[in-house]
Formats: structure tokens, C-alpha cells, sequence
């Protein structure tokens, strides 16, 4: 039987962790809040963000790290993607040596401009080879419902790739092998963004055309940021591609979809930010993609108007002038 | 000024007829009924398929088809798929010698398997050089209320397609043009096939990581078919590929998926048609684009799940099950 640790308990890597242990592997998680770790091992709920869910009675969790992850065949990281290095610094001795490590996360580091996975190798200590990522059109409440999804488990090493991938299996959620780890990750991280532009469009009273033409350019940014980076173009047709910008742009469960509503609605940064009592993973991350993008040479105006409006304080309306007055051009320019 | 005769009067011949006109072009409608011409002439309304939609004053509307394509500079044609042979054959005369031929039609004929480019050149007797593809995420009601959005304008002669992507550029309509007439032609046919399924899907109670995965795999499919009819995939990447599958996928005001959703929610073909009074594009054309497939020995299970309820009684749900049971593997097989 696999032995994994879940390490993070929001709402994501709690479906996950239900997932493993719907696949038959053994699940321990940890968590900050020994209330919460408390509630999970006890009433099998996390009434924090998942509290409808009933969990699976073998999961357990703890708050601390060094039981959560001793003797784990898989080391699974579901942490915000900012803190994510200071977590790391203080539990790189206690990742087991051969444990494969999966990244949940969905960003790119602010002032590195590091990819998650390059995060963990560095500050983890763990070989790239070891180092798995997680990725697709997963919205956490509808797979801890156990409604059918898919997702893609990449990892350079196709044998690692393969046991994260049978340690996950279920009936209801279906893993696809890769190797593409970079595309994978941009695929998931970029997303935030473009979701964020596609709320605006919707909060701005704007149609299913535009939204569409948003997420395919979109989906055209991201490509080209990934093959300045070395991915894979087939990733960005694929689930973690094209299925995760989908399911990120068009549900109203998607946090970065309902943050760009509001700012298209009118509200600022800090009014959302105030109202909702969190800021989405796109509000974060949105510099580092475009500083990662700058320094790789690339074109992304999407993002770059995204970048505006959190930032710098630009009207939605004047964001959307701007993309509309680019010279027409063949699509493929 | 360009001289466009557009034939055919339902909601996208009408909302591109309106697009043509505000990009200056002159406009002459054709169709099968005096009342309607006659409304479009002197109230400047369609009032069977755009009710709500004032139409620019220029563009006026005849019954003869002679008359609406004297000295056309661009012919559109904007008619049923499964009619477009038996017209042709009627107006191949009409046609002026060196006008471009635009296609709005998304299916593939029955029997034939010929794709409407493929029946413009063989009934029309137009030259393949001078036949255009407009395809993309263009939901024709809000094309007619000049919501922002995007297209293909595809043909093998570049400046053919220039042509038609001048006549059509407006500031809500930003035509792209490029030179893919087969991937740009199938990603708008088989969309309406892969729309069915995501309409089951939801009309079952399915969430947006399911319907996300279905449209991601439905893409998968439509660029195999496409790969092996000779299109770039890099089509499929675009507007006239994942940008009008979203669009249709997504949206309430996509026939073919509100025709899905209700098979999905039990009703039979028969029960939706006599309700809803018409038969979506996707029910039409799912069996030839099956055929065609078939004969290239490309694998569609989307689509041949779609048949098999459409054509043989197969329930939405069973066929759900059937995709889901296929063999785990990497993403790119």
C-alpha cells in the first residue's frame, strides 16, 4: 500500500487526500491548526473548506510534520505557493529520501520567478527527477464530491510519474501520465491569470464570444511563454492546459473567475480583497508570470493587462480598449 | 467598396450580413421568403431569427438569387449544410467569376463526407483558391449586438483571405486570417458534436471539471481527425478551434448543447425535436463526421458516443460510463 502525506488542509489538498484514500493509499495529513488537524482525524469533516464533505475514516492528520511524513512513499505539497520555500527550508530534512514529492500548487514565485517545482528542488533538497506535478481541470468541491475528472501527473522520471498516478486512481478521478513538468505547471499557474481576465469580461456584461476569444489568446500566451521555456506544445492542448483554463474560466466555483467579476464590476483590489477575506492565487502571481515572461522575451498582453488593473490601478474597460486596438494580424503571428 | 451578397437569412447570415455593413461593405441579403426579405428591406429587422436587432439601413434583401449576386465581389453562404449541394447546383451560373466564396455553414455532408468547402467547389464549380472559411467562437446574437469578438478568416490564397478579412473588420469584429481552410472547417463542425456531449453532461448534473475534460478531449479528437485529413493542429489551438468549442460549450445561447442537455435530463431525439422545433447542427452531422473518421481509422469515442445516443438509443449515462472505463494512460497516446 502506498504511504502518502498531504501537507496543506484547504480545500484542495483535502480532495486530494480523499482521492488517495478513495484509491486505496494511506493518508496522513498535516496541518497548522491542531483544531482543524483535530477535526479531520476525529469528525473526518474540515469545516474550514470543505464542510459539507464527509472524508474518508482512514485519513488522519496531525500538525506535526516529521510524524506526517515519516516513512511516505509520496510527499504531497498543497501549501500557498508563496510560503512554500520557508516551509521547505524548515522540512527538507524530514522529506523521506526516495519519497516522490507532488506539487498541488498553482503559481510561480514572486522576486525568483521560480517555478514551484524548481522551489522544491532548491529549497527541499529533493532531485528533479522525484518531483511530481499535479494538474488539471480539478475544482476541489466537485472532486471531493467524487464527480468524474481528470488530471495529468507529470513528472520527468515516467516510473515516479507512474506510482503517483496509481496512488490516485479511482473510479471517479482518471490520472494521465506525463513527462512534461514545466508545461504542466505554466498550464496551471497562468490560468489564474487569464480566469481573472475572463471575470472582468463577465463582470463587465461582456458575452460568451469575448470570453472565449479571452481564453483561446490566452491559452496562445501561455503556449508561448511554455515553448520560451521548454515545454512541450501538445501540454498546453491538454488537460493542464486547455481542461484547466476551462474549468478555471467558466465555474463559478473558480476564486480567480469570481475576483475578476467584482473588479469588472467596478470594485478595486482592496475592496475585493476586503470583502471576500482572501486574494486569489492570479492576484498573487500575476508579476512573477509577466517578470518571467519579460525576461524570456515574450509577449503576453493579457497578462500585462491584468498586471495593470491589480497593480496599477487601470479601468477594465480602458484593459479591454487596449487588447481590441492591437493591429489585426494572422493568428498564428 | 466591397460588393457582398450574402445567401441565406437565419441568425448567422443576418449577424454577419450586420458585421459586413458596419465594416462598410455593401450588403444584399437573399432569401427563400417574400415576407422576411421584405422586413430585412423596408423595417430593417429579421424578425424570425434576430428579432431584437435593429439592422444597418444599407443592407437590403431579394428573393432572386440572380439579382442578390450581380457583380459580388464576396459570396456568402450562410444556408443549411445538408442543402448547400442542391443550391449550388441551382446558382453555379450566378457566381460571379472572380468572386470569393465564403463559407459560414459547420457540417459535413451526409453520405459524401465532403466538408462544405469541399461542396462549394465540386456543386459550385468555384476554383478551391477562391472558396474562404469564417469560423470561430461567433454565438451570432452577440455578434448582432456588437459584443467584442474574434474569427477566422481561412483560405489557401492568402489574398483571398486578406479580401474578405477587410470586408468584415469592424471595431467589435477582429477577423484573423490564415490559411488552414481543413482545420478551420472541422474544428467548427465537430464542435457541434462535442457540444452535445457537454450538454448531456450537464443536463446529467455534472460538474465544470467534467465538462472541462469532455471539451479538453473533444479537441484531442477533433485535431486526430484533423491530423490525418492533412490540417496544421495548430488550428485546433485556435479561435476556430478551442475558441468556438468553448463558446459552444459554455454557453446557454449554443443550440447544440441545450439540445444535449436535454437528452441528458432523459428526454429522447424525438421528444427534444417536437419540443424545440428544430434539430441541432450536431445531431445532423454526428453520424458523417463519424463516417469520416472511420474511413481514416481515427479513433473519436466522443463522437461515436454521441451516434450511438443520437442514432441507436444509447443512454447519455451508459455512454458516460463507456468513456470512463477506458484503459488508464499517458495523455498523448
Amino acid at each position: 500500500m502506498t504511504r502518502c502525506a498531504v501537507l496543506g488542509t484547504g480545500s484542495w489538498g483535502t480532495a486530494f487526500a480523499l482521492v488517495l484514500a478513495d484509491a486505496g493509499s494511506e493518508v496522513t495529513m498535516w496541518g497548522r491548526r491542531a483544531e482543524l488537524t483535530e477535526q479531520i482525524t476525529t469528525e473526518h469533516r474540515n469545516g474550514d473548506y470543505l464542510p459539507d464533505v464527509l472524508l474518508p475514516e482512514s485519513i488522519w492528520a496531525t500538525t506535526d510534520a516529521a510524524e506526517a511524513m515519516r516513512d511516505a512513499d509520496v510527499v504531497v505539497l498543497a501549501l500557498p505557493s508563496q510560503t512554500i520555500r520557508e516551509h521547505l527550508q524548515r522540512w527538507a530534512d524530514l522529506i523521506p529520501a526516495q519519497a516522490a514529492v507532488v506539487s498541488l500548487m498553482k503559481g510561480v514565485e514572486l522576486g525568483t520567478t521560480r517555478r514551484m517545482s524548481e522551489v522544491i528542488a532548491e529549497a527541499g533538497g529533493v532531485e528533479p527527477r522525484r518531483v511530481v506535478v499535479v494538474s488539471g481541470p480539478n475544482l476541489a468541491p466537485e472532486i471531493a464530491q467524487r464527480q468524474p475528472a481528470a488530471s495529468v501527473v507529470a513528472c520527468t522520471d515516467h516510473d515516479v510519474a507512474d506510482l503517483v498516478a496509481h496512488a490516485c486512481a479511482t473510479p471517479a478521478f482518471r490520472p494521465y501520465t506525463a513527462t512534461d513538468v514545466v508545461g504542466t505547471e505554466l498550464g496551471g499557474a497562468v490560468k489564474n491569470v487569464i480566469g481573472l481576465a475572463v471575470g472582468m469580461a463577465e463582470g463587465m456584461g461582456l458575452g460568451d464570444n469575448t470570453k472565449a476569444t479571452i481564453v483561446t489568446r490566452g491559452l496562445a500566451e501561455t503556449a508561448r511563454l511554455g515553448e520560451a521555456l521548454g515545454a512541450d506544445p501538445a501540454t498546453f492542448a491538454g488537460l493542464a492546459g486547455v481542461g484547466d483554463l476551462i474549468a478555471t474560466c467558466m465555474s463559478p466555483l473558480s476564486r480567480n473567475r469570481t475576483f475578476g467579476v467584482q473588479l469588472g464590476q467596478g470594485r478595486s483590489v482592496q475592496e475585493v480583497i476586503a470583502a471576500t477575506r482572501q486574494t486569489a492565487e492570479g492576484v498573487k502571481s500575476c508579476q512573477s508570470i509577466l517578470d518571467l515572461a519579460r525576461a524570456n522575451d515574450v509577449d503576453m498582453p493579457i497578462t500585462e493587462g491584468v498586471v495593470a488593473v491589480v497593480h496599477h490601478g487601470l479601468a477594465p474597460d480602458e484593459m479591454g480598449r487596449r487588447l481590441l486596438s492591437r493591429a489585426r494580424k494572422a493568428e498564428a503571428d
